[in-house]
């Protein structure tokens, strides 16, 4: 089996680790690693719905996505600065919306509003992957303590499933998982695939960066990404029992 | 086979016309309509490329989408208007240029650009693959009389392929090609695919609206849209032969 | 007497078509076309009014002009991706508002609002008097079906008078009428006039582009411009009685 | 003869006060005051022209108008603060540039350029007016003082003509010259006149903001803005004899 | 002791000018001149505060500070043109407001609200707090007129104290007060002091420019400060006492 | 000595840490922690400077201050969203970008820019003091890099001096050292203080919150403030000369 640039297997993900009640203040929080990837996910909790949605009975999950200036390997410009946000970061903020709002019943969370604020430390590839990953588990904390503080009133559990997400690609032809900085520049194909904890797809997007790919090209990618997921939903489960704290999980090929 | 609600079967397209040179004063021009979604596109061809690319000896395809007012049901403000583009909008303009730029050989074309200004003038289901679809004819307009007008030069055809776009979704547990507005509305999982004229992807957008889907269920919809990519891309070839003029194509059940 | 450069007599128009109904959606749309200039006019109806204007029992009409990035010679950037609107292009959109304003009986109207969308297709002069023009018959069958489907409620007709609009120009010394793009580059003067069906003024709108202009000269393009204003308004009736579709006129030379 | 509010007659203009050299550092600079209107024009001469103008030998003039937020009688948000320039804005500085230009020789100026910024302290009916005539005086003062300075290095005078500009509309059924706001807010006609020093129209705009008007109205109206146009440009030639400071000059009734 | 370069004594202020009632529309309005430093201030009262504080019984007090383009020796560009407001302006306006805000009982206010508008016609170095020391008079003449007129009800005086401001620097080693432009140009530390009209300090801001500060230089910088405020306060209190109109002071060293 | 809600004496700080290195991309980073306020701090240098500078021969430092939407304990909206800096934001990074250039030495530096970018990833009092204290070492470490790589290329040290800053407050009548964000709520006057390793003033600014305060009390706070940077420079020289990672150290009462 080939090797890459960083010594992992093509199956291989990048060491993770999840780190929950980061901040003080938000009610779930995360600090999501996927190698040298850091993204810090704020769960925000408030009552009441935009007001398109009042008068519904269901509630609202949204999420906002963006990179400090230097998370880049060269500095960006603030997107504040410039005054206007950027395609590529509208893009990813409404596809971790979406995926977070696939898992969720709404009636069962009541008008209330969760915000998840994913904020890119550091990038090192797979940002939006490690911020899906993350997103969840903040969600699910803030959500435990919207019961426990009885903002979110139904009896029914609003989270139906879990999500994990991971990126695959066609590196010099093979297909490999979780791909780095070094790997994605260099990929023919790039995948995003977001799951849910039952192995059933979320979300699909893959992109030929270079070449077209056939079909089973994108089954093989499809393949390894579930493996990816499948392992992250456990890691997710993992943590989400331990009371607090840290966890450290390399599941890379050390 | 089940019927739907406008009578066509589950792999049937909506009617598709393309009508060549619409404009007078753009390079190429089309405006295509995939039943009642009307989408003019322009191509504009310039000698010289963004600040990023000069001196590469390598052209730039890009794209901008955008909707008028009027084009949906309801009027929505204009973006102009808002003072920004909105992310959806962001999203679709990112989509259209990645998708045409596989099927171009940047050092064919030179140190050129063009831009495919696709405008939806009516939205019923699918602006954005019938966009891709029409922009592909556009594209090749401009091509062919850039190279004639030798702003060109080089003796290389610059196109590797043809591209077109369908959409296909799971309406009421059932997998359907091309949904328009309602369908769309109505649909639990919604695709777009993008595929070269050879029936290589390009690109694979699948996204759960209410429930996350299988693998089966993935394979079934990407089946679909090979066929209607098929036959649009027959489409395309007959409309680039025709000297000048409008094709009329149903491809509908009638 | 004089020829042009397109062989019109100065008292000529250009070629006009009104097309109604060219949208779906819209309470009223027109596809207007002055010679090679194409303007979509679609008039979207709806109850109430701006905040400032709730409670007094009065409607509101506004229009937007806006033209697509290539409805020009060269491809202009679009406003929305610039992120503010020209001066050109808000002084345009205030002129076709008020003109149309000047004919509608605000109470018979009652607490509803007509917003006219005017997008520049194809621009070859004149775009702003095409405008106008369009939009009167667009308005007008808002206004019948808002009426038919009881959102206006008022027995009296809000409609008190046709308008129609016309430029005129001073080219090489001579009046003429409906100047296209060519004209309109080498003109001395041009003007904008604005007239009801029964030939009284709107507005009128004379700028020296090279030199200043005196009475007699202002008279004989006023003269021109009457005559203009009436053959369109003939026109504008004549395609409201038609139940549906096209009506081709030419009113130039030929 | 009838009289208006304030006692003048019809064919009154206000009092109107132009003061020169009201600020230090700009190369021309006058308050100009019509009757409470006080608008503060300031002429920036810088040598070099917009890059679009380069290398053609001839300069540009071009000029920005702005109010106040408490210029008028409520408070208005500030342009800046808002984010963008409104219609009305944009609207007025186009027409003062054009305005000025048409007197300006720009291959005398040579590639510099003068920009005439007009604050508009307080507002009381005729901003535009008193601004394209204060501004003429300013614009003369900067030439003067460019060519002194051997800025402007042609022997030929680039000022060809004087501007100033004033308005008049019909209140209750009779024209009036020089509306105040009381006067602008119930007239049926709104119109603007910019002519030169010899009599010669540059702009005419004239609008119906309630009545639609016939060409009898329209040339009474041009007969009275002719005859307040030539007492300001006699005032325009009195002050610039003066070699510095402020002439009063009440033209009305007393 | 030291002369400055224009004659002044290190303890000197520039002659100080404060005309009353320059605006016939604001409830408060004053020019203040320092020098060639000219600002007008607009003080605008309105029943009713922002949202935030509805219901509080409290009034509230904001200014927004801005610079005409041309009151700088080079012309800058507009805010309202670049679309956003700059750095210096936000700071200058929140430093006026929260000056103003410290001597005005909110309660004694009642729900009312006066905005400060503090536009700079001519810059010579001290427009903030030129700015101040005007925004004062403006706002204590807004307070009476609405005692006068019943809007503010309440018995108490709002008016706590008087406010007034200066700046000190040290150019060339000397300790020096109210610094025009060639001072300021040239100052190792920059300075404003804004105090009560009892000589308690409301705001402190000093700023190393080339050099850090000591102790020793603070506190010389302190006394100048505390000497021209109370000058000023004077002024002040003369100006307020006048029934009507301007007061001419020279404070300098003729 | 009065205690404070935390328990600590007026005259203590919270605990600070700096961990060195936070970022693997960044020239220069450091992770500066105040009590719970955490801010990270991101040194970019790139070789040139803004057009402004070029020629000059010297180099510049500004910075960029920004907060993440959940630093704080209710949500604030993204300044990226709304599209626009706001007035703190602005002041803040004016203020680090201002204390940060008065310790280089601009010729030693050359033609080379440092962006400081300061994130508050949780804010509870002190971000901007923090930020300045953090700042530095970030840039003495990107300047080191700048010099060993051959970037920077003077041999003159371009670091002229260290600098940290610290708030002080007046709470309850009593002067304290170091508010967090309970303190600082209640504080009648907010002072930041920037001073160099040697004790000499950078920029003191002290705001009456709610009184005017009188020499002696600034006299007290400047004090205190004093005795917070003495610690704070002994901190960073401490952090600076261990090679790599973490230094804990608690300041406070323990």
């Amino acid at each position: 089996m080939t090797t890459r640039h960083d010594g992992r297997k093509p199956t291989d993900l990048r060491e993770v680790r999840l780190t929950r009640g980061w901040l003080d203040h938000a009610e779930g929080s995360v600090l999501v690693e996927f190698g040298k990837t850091r993204v810090l996910v704020a769960a925000s909790l408030t009552e009441g719905v935009p007001r398109w949605r009042k008068g519904s009975g269901e509630g609202w999950v949204t999420a906002e996505y963006a990179m400090l200036p230097r998370a880049t390997h060269d500095r960006s410009d603030r997107e504040s600065v410039r005054g206007k946000i950027g395609g590529r970061t509208h893009e990813i903020s409404r596809l971790i919306g979406r995926s977070l709002r696939t898992v969720v019943d709404m009636k069962a969370l009541g008008e209330n509003t969760i915000v998840l604020d994913c904020d890119v430390l550091q990038a090192d590839g797979g940002t939006r992957t490690a911020a899906i990953t993350g997103a969840y588990v903040a969600l699910a904390d803030a959500i435990a303590l919207g019961r426990e503080r009885k903002i979110i009133r139904q009896s029914r559990e609003p989270l139906v499933s879990s999500v994990a997400a991971i990126s695959v690609g066609v590196v010099k032809g093979v297909p490999v998982l979780d791909l780095d900085y070094v790997e994605d520049s260099a990929a023919d194909t790039d995948m995003n695939v977001v799951m849910t904890g039952d192995g059933t797809l979320i979300e699909v997007q893959g992109t030929a960066e270079r070449e077209p790919f056939d079909r089973d090209m994108l089954n093989s990618m499809l393949d390894l990404a579930a493996g990816g997921c499948e392992q992250l939903a456990g890691l997710q489960a993992m943590v989400r029992i331990r009371p607090d704290g840290t966890i450290f999980q390399g599941v890379g090929s050390r």
